[in-house]
């Protein structure tokens, strides 16, 4: 089997998360197209770099992203790094003619990820952004629902993401809660992926109103301990209206005392509803109208071999899976797409009008007003 | 003990539940100032009256509201007659000097609950409305959390009340899907609670912005089987930001599949958070960030003697009230104020405030901007 | 409509739970064959039985059990005492000719329960024991799946009721800790029903074995605060088998912290499973294995008027009944068979056929090895 | 960082799972004493062992399991072959001086386990048990709420495990039904696990009770289709007194519709507690009966950064871990008792201890009464 060679731009946390993928992915996943290698990682100085690459199992190390980019013994740039970084990288790593997968948001800006969206088309390169928490078993079997029309047609959507680390003033100032460095707040970090599950489920957004809110204004820096402003949100939550004809609410929070992760959706059909939380992601309850009328109720259904992407893991529904897994399941859709077996689910495009949303949601926190968003 | 003599106007489903929390009031609970007495019920012809109040419990019947209104023989007059007729016979009751309980919502226009609010205040007697829900120990025991601090202060509040009812089309129209019989539809019907406990969880609104939807155009008339149009919202949808900062997102449905009584609200606040939902009420869910790192949780809390109210009833935790019980905690309130003891709760005032929130989620629907709640 | 005259003999907590039953029982079903009435109620002392006639709303009181027995104008004996005093009281109640109900474990031994049923047949007056826990819709909706085939043969059944009012030594003694007031522990008491709710869906017990526990062996006396030994149990556990072949675990304690009312089972079938808990008593769980595999788990069912003895009650799943509408089934069933519409499901005969496992446990504990139940 | 190389014997699934553990380890922890390398991979045949090697990440293969017994180039054996063969290839692993891991049960008999310890014992290599379910975060956070006191002492504990691959008659023989390839069903199997738990969180066995049923007598083989029979239980549950004084209740089936993977416990103490449920495995459930009355009730607990072992994984609670990170977790206490770094939790020992009781409940189950445990 061909090797498919890794190049991660960037040391943090996430890099951490995708070296599991890819160490796990061959060992799920038998007749892989490609044998994903982890060829180099970069970060930002050579002492860190290598540290990195000993931790996530690197054949080579680089503080040099642009070497990295330009590498030709490299197939795939995989990018997590800060927000305000993913432009320009990307667009070197299309320049360069490698496939690409980043992290979302895809951008800072909606112009950003437009341009990038084109560039990668252009270049015909595969193009992927990490919005992996669609691909859980139970995301995909919900979309499997609806569908086949079991659900009948959507008529309201919640989407929602509550968490609490930053629930008071004790955590500290990082890029997250900069403008600059992150773009946005709870709505372009954890928002991204609410809305694309959103779009995944319900269909393109229309319109919207919003608010927001910065619950903590000041956070000190961790070096120094003195007090910087934070100017991105700790907390949004909006109103939508899709194509489609169904209604939304949508709220990403980083200051919900006792929501650790608190990330799911609810939605009604004319024939039945499904609900979901990421705190319980190997359940998705669901609800068929047509049961007769003394043993109707919600089903827990416990994903397993019976439902998408679930078998790949377990051969018994309840032996769980975690995060882990759909960070594998994303690569297992880059190396298949790359060795021309289908394509990602999550391409550029679907980063892009994410953020076409965001920017709508914004707009209508400034104006006070619905605000369309671009098709 | 002196008698507190009812007079019931209609005989419908809420004159059966009033009934048994008035049958139960004096068995639950003792030291009351009064004694109430199922003096009298009225219905629309003597046939019908004759056998509700034999169903009921009450000594004498009649057809005849005005006579039940004036008769010197009753105390207290209890409405629960389609929404379009609160206006008229509580004003009646009113003028004849007497106490009155009455369904809500308390009107179907703000402009005629705030003449009856304002009549009822001017004659001095008791007024009450009967927003029960808040009344449950599970949402008076969150009320007491917010109020010693343990929360904090709230800074978002969801609250809903999702039901099924009229999911498809084969659930037949009644006054309460056209806007002549019930002023509004799932937002004037359940919202009213919701908004109710919003409020005296929360505090006042602020601005609203909403969007609503009537699902099923038609619904057959009973009688004849001809198609009739609907007129009122089957789903109403809003944002609203309340005066102390917070914001809120309030959902009234009635076509929401596998949802039959899904009332309740989900509150987040500086130190802690709230959740309750109506299907399961005995019980509040409560995060105390107080707790050490390694054992925080939502706490499942089942109401029993050590929370307010729940010790009128049974001395172990978990043996369960119902809707039944809350109605007789509102006539609890009623008979002690009447007799000197404390004031109710949910005066005409509330129903008031709740109906101008109401009329002004629709006036957002209507614009498609926030709106200004009157205060 | 004729009255039905009732007696209470007892005038504590129970007393007070029958006569919510008896005083909404009317209002909330119509078409009863007989009006029950409260008719006399008889505690240890005068002042205590007037006091409990007023509370509870009874025509009159006494302080003379046997004269309340024999009074001409009461057409039945209900007996709420302490469960050394059943035996003695029913028999003279038979022997009066009246029809009785009776709590709760009919009598302190398997012989004297025997004695008393076969009494109760002799004289052809209707005799009921108060197991009204599963009368619960959900319990009843319990017993449909299984008796129409939806669950197939039941393999095994898990009952308990797990309580914590008696884990610590603060719980002051009463007779309830006594084998001469009880006649058994945490068996006789709860057990009683979790043993009538096994057979009355599994069906009748054949051996078991068993062990039992005093965790706090003394306890304070009330009045004089000196300790009392205890000599019943507070905590039993036991297996079965029962006749057609499943197998069970029946467990009841006083001693289990944070369990208030944890009442309920959990039973596998060949075709499909159920679970239920007194805590959420107004859910049913119930899986089908013949759903299609994709789309399996278990149901929450949410009782309403499509399930059995709901109906009486709310029109809308999720109103919510407790523990006193249980009651009132238990007095509809009381009524109806005196007035000659049915039977009562809970004859003396299931109270005896409880006492006889009660004992074949004690037996077991007692002598380290299997019993048999007699038959 | 020297190497650890890994032979596994054994090709099937539980080969799959390890190597995810051991491809994950490194990557998840940092500061190993040692770096696990999969060296080679027997199965059965040149051609499975080959795939396997490939599938798995291995560098080499065989068809010789004492070849890689005795592989100089071999550090650690690690058997996951059926449970018949684990006593001659862990006693050879032994001979060869190998540290060894074995997937349990640890033999077909204690007698056989007791020769596997005392030989592992006698040689001074780390030894070690498949017993990962001890080793979920939830788990050891209910062994250091037991230990620090926050729960008391433990008066009672059920554990279980039900699942329904075995419900019906369409699942096809294979050697885990037979008393020759597995040495018994349910309880072996799965049982061990659950014994495991008990003795990890309550302690040693004294006495036990139990019953079993075979529910499906035959079963067919895959390749002919012909009935074979069943000798082995489906179903097994037993009563047990520990030697502290506790007393408990076991349950482990393959029959019951709709649980899948429904591996737990529930255990009450004086001052608390807790419950645990592997279908959803990052929560535990803990009662603190030291909080204020009007606001005690069972916590979810959501693993994260502060409970044991689950640092290691995402650094928020709620982003979910599942069955292959505790393997994971075996595998890092393994390399680090192997690089002089504390010990495994799960020696030979804890297998042998729960074989014993294994046999004991067997025995009981013939004699129809209580076994002692040998200790």
């Amino acid at each position: 089997m061909a090797a498919l060679r890794i190049g991660i731009i960037g040391g943090g946390y996430m890099a951490r998360a995708h070296s599991v993928a890819l160490a796990t992915l061959p060992v799920y996943v038998e007749g892989l197209p490609l044998e994903p290698v982890r060829e180099v990682i970069c970060d930002a100085t050579d002492e860190l770099a290598r540290a990195a690459a000993e931790a996530y199992g690197f054949r080579r190390w680089s503080s040099d992203w642009r070497a990295v980019v330009e590498d030709p013994d490299v197939d795939v740039i995989d990018i997590v790094l800060p927000n305000a970084m993913h432009h320009e990288v990307v667009l070197a790593a299309i320049a360069a003619g490698k496939h690409v997968t980043c992290e979302k948001p895809l951008a800072n800006t909606a112009a950003q990820a437009e341009e990038m969206t084109r560039a990668a088309q252009r270049a015909g390169v595969v193009h992927q952004i990490g919005l992996n928490w669609r691909l859980a078993p139970a995301v995909q079997q919900a979309r499997r629902l609806i569908e086949d029309g079991t659900i009948g047609e959507v008529r309201d959507f919640r989407g929602f993401w509550l968490a609490d680390f930053g629930a008071d003033d004790s955590a500290p100032m990082t890029w997250k809660y900069s403008r600059a460095g992150a773009g946005s707040g709870a709505l372009g970090d954890t928002g991204s992926h609410v809305i694309d599950i959103a779009r995944y489920l319900v269909g393109d957004f229309d319109s919207v109103v919003g608010l927001s809110r910065i619950h903590v204004p000041f956070r000190r820096d961790p070096a120094t301990g003195d007090p910087v402003a934070v100017d991105v949100e700790d907390d949004s939550a909006f109103l939508a209206e899709f194509s489609g004809g169904a209604y939304g609410y949508l709220q990403n929070t980083r200051s919900s005392p006792g929501r650790k992760n608190h990330c799911g959706f609810e939605l009604h059909g004319t024939k039945g509803s499904l609900t979901f939380d990421w705190e319980r992601m190997n359940e998705l309850h669901f609800y068929d109208s047509r049961d007769p009328k003394d043993r109707q109720g919600f089903r827990t259904l416990l994903m397993g071999p019976a439902h998408p992407y679930a078998g790949h893991f377990w051969r018994v529904p309840g032996y769980q899976i975690g995060f882990g897994e759909t960070k594998t399941l994303q690569f297992l859709e880059l190396v298949r797409a790359i060795g021309g077996d289908g394509q990602v689910q999550t391409s550029f495009e679907e980063g892009l009008r994410a953020k076409q949303v965001e920017e709508a949601v914004e707009a209508s926190v400034e104006s006070r007003a619905w605000q369309q968003v671009p098709r």
